[in-house]
């Protein structure tokens, strides 16, 4: 990058919001996601509205790439940079503006950290529902980026329908606000809903107005454990069928389960084929009655053994063995690669099956857990990016597990979002009309392609690429 | 339009789906949008996706325009011809295809009445929310094009919160699919989202896969009376605040209530200042106890008298109180103006009282009704279209209203579209940088600018003339 944009860039953010060292952009080369790297030219953190728009406004002048930033807890590669790009960091864009206790509703920055969101709702008897795994990290603008899912999806959506209003800075410079406290509102095209899940092609987002519901007052933790997986695939079918809309409904292969008895130590049992984590929550006395319902689904499908939390807080002991499978896992090896392949609900227990036939077909270890109330499921491959020949074969069962997916009617992410790691899918999912009228709409949007560009589809690879970079060859750049 | 292009048109649908009498194009020159009318060019009934793909195609050769139409509905001029229109009407592709009861979807073809749906789908246990008022006779296309409301929107929410996938015909006569039976999706932009509410500008749509949720067990109804309106509106807001969520809460004024009465003769409270329908459902017995502290609420409130319906059948009449209003106001006079100005929940009293101000200030009769739990009025005005003066402080009071509507942080239209009738307000309410983007993104998909022109937005006016034409000049056609 030209010294001279390099100065243009620090008078616009101030020197003590540019970094350009080696160091300050070896820590803003790579996020969440396995075996992606690239070094930015700078790294920003802007403080207004009107910074944002400039640094963007030079982007087009000087043409170089923009990559937004939350808390690089992505895991597709949306916040890795592109060459010849310039980092903007958002997570010093962290109040929360404003709760609205009579029309339920927040305002807040984008780099607002879910779970501080939702601690803070509570103290008002209100719920801030979506929980995905990063929740303690991750940031809010992130989350909308990515449309973000989380355990509790099944019953109370992803962010998508939480989101009310938003602001953001659009690749020509410009603010654009949409949308506001109506419940209600179809005026106009839904750009709102648009933007969301966009992963930071199509802007910047600087507020975020989302719906907050009143907290459940009761509910209900089940932890079971079956001998055979394919019991617990039928009893989340049969719970489905029994018209229950659990909270959550999630399930850990053994793989799992050992991982995290091996972290946690509460006592899993480690010879269980599946293990299923279900809660029922709602107002009154229902929830109670739900559960029996679901006790007697689970026996009649041959669960060995039965939990449920007698307090609140054994109900958080209980998910937390859910809630840590990643990091659980992530132990075991250097690398672990968590994928998002989804399919109907109907599909679940063959996916299940697929996935283990893909760990020992390609010869390597995968952990299997997920979202099976809502066929999202997380085949986790427990490898060494050091070792080629190891990847080779991990890619080799992605893309198993991919087209198994697709062939089944499903898609390659419920929830992580396309970013970089699973363009090369979207054709078999998506199909050429489709790529072709959001690739359209992305060049009417972003004229010079400047914002987050190579994410989710290439444009011109010319200027979006992205080596994946071995920290091998990082260490090259460090002599 | 040339006799080549229509026999074109012949040939491609078959000469027994054309029409171009003037008896046949007067049949389709309106819908239920009150004071706009068009002859379009010629009607056609196409079969297949290929014929409509067909008549797209010559569309942009011969350069007419489009307009799709199911069963005419609409509220806002979303289906109203344009000058040297065709009208593509989608009521025979009415086939329910088929009903999934392991992953609780349905797919429709658009011309499926929505009531019929809901019928089918509780044979087996199963509920389609969205109930816009037209349910026994509007589409699900229709519905999927404006992302219609209705009484359950407070609890269930919206036509977008149940649409999986949809087929598409696009402006390029290209055949789009998107979505599927996946519970969750963020594989590439959320198109789906995006075409919902697009008003028919952006494409025919061919089919719609839909979620549907198990159906509510229980359920209770209760109407109650006011004697001050004030107090109706405080007891909507004291039942959020104590995080109850209803099924329904609904809202009907004086005027309303006497025109109701008038048509059903059920023994409503003529004097009443104001009326509440409020329905509590779910799953067992919470909903019991959410009605008795509902009541609670609204004696708090001084409600004069509070009904419960203690059956089925007695609840179904209670609500059709409510879903008569809108007939029941129609038989007033000649022309009835319904319209559909929705505010945050908190500014809900304020936002009644400036509905009373502009029927007396611009000395016209509206009565005022709508779902008071989120915010959505539906001020109608009883009115006489042959009288110009009356027509002239109609189109005032609703200037009014929605000015007022919009400085109070709310939106011109909550379910019923931008169409025709509400475009000169678009600007207002999003923003010239956000209808910037519609506009872009609209011509980089249509780029002839051939389907439904002139809705949401006008690119090219001269193009696009809608001249709302009154009764009297199409008789002056007829002579």
């Amino acid at each position: 990058m030209n010294e001279s944009v390099k100065v243009k860039l620090k008078s616009i953010v101030g020197g003590n919001n540019f970094f350009d060292s080696y160091e300050d952009r070896l820590c803003y080369s790579y996020d969440a996601t396995p075996l992606y790297q690239q070094l930015p030219e700078a790294v920003v953190f802007p403080e207004s509205e009107e910074q944002i728009s400039a640094v963007i406004k030079l982007a087009n002048e000087a043409r170089f790439a923009v990559v937004p930033r939350g808390a690089g807890t992505g895991l597709s590669g949306g916040s890795i940079p592109v060459e010849n790009s310039v980092v903007v960091v958002m997570t010093r864009w962290n109040k929360i503006l404003e709760i609205d206790t009579q029309n339920l509703t927040a305002w807040v920055q984008p780099g607002v950290v879910t779970g501080d969101l939702q601690k803070e709702v509570e103290k008002y008897g209100l719920f801030y529902p979506p929980d995905p795994g990063s929740l303690n990290v991750c940031t809010l603008g992130g989350n909308v980026a990515n449309n973000a899912g989380g355990l509790r999806g099944l019953k109370y959506g992803v962010t998508k329908n939480y989101v009310l209003g938003i602001e953001m800075i659009l690749p020509n410079g410009q603010l654009l606000k949409f949308g506001g406290k109506n419940m209600k509102d179809v005026a106009g095209y839904n750009l709102k809903d648009f933007i969301i899940g966009s992963e930071g092609t199509l802007g910047i987002i600087t507020k975020i107005l989302l719906r907050i519901i009143p907290m459940p007052t009761h509910s209900v933790t089940l932890l079971a454990y079956f001998d055979k997986l394919k019991d617990s695939a039928q009893s989340v079918s049969d719970i489905i069928a029994a018209h229950i809309t659990p909270c959550m409904m999630e399930f850990l292969d053994n793989t799992t389960i050992n991982c995290v008895e091996d972290y946690t130590k509460i006592g899993l049992p480690i010879n269980a084929e599946a293990m299923l984590l279900i809660e029922v929550d709602g107002r009154g006395s229902s929830v109670f009655e739900d559960s029996e319902l679901i006790q007697n689904l689970l026996k009649k499908n041959r669960a060995a053994n039965i939990k449920i939390a007698s307090d609140a807080a054994e109900s958080l002991i209980l998910k937390t063995a859910r809630r840590s499978a990643f990091s659980a896992l992530a132990r075991r090896k250097p690398t672990t690669i968590l994928e998002d392949a989804t399919v109907p609900r109907s599909e679940l227990p063959v996916m299940i099956e697929k996935v283990t036939e893909a760990a020992k077909k390609f010869d390597v270890i995968i952990g299997n857990f997920g979202h099976a109330g809502d066929g999202n499921l997380h085949p986790t491959c427990l490898t060494d990016e050091r070792d080629e020949a190891e990847i080779e074969k991990a890619h080799k069962a992605f893309d198993f597990i991919f087209n198994e997916a697709i062939k089944l009617g499903g898609t390659i992410t419920g929830e992580h979002g396309t970013g970089l790691a699973k363009k090369k899918f979207l054709e078999k999912v998506a199909g050429i009309p489709a790529i072709d009228m959001m690739m359209k709409i992305k060049l009417v949007i972003d004229e010079n392609n400047i914002l987050n560009p190579g994410k989710i589809f290439s444009i011109s690879p010319r200027c979006e690429g992205t080596l994946p970079i071995s920290r091998n060859q990082i260490k090259e750049f460090h002599k």
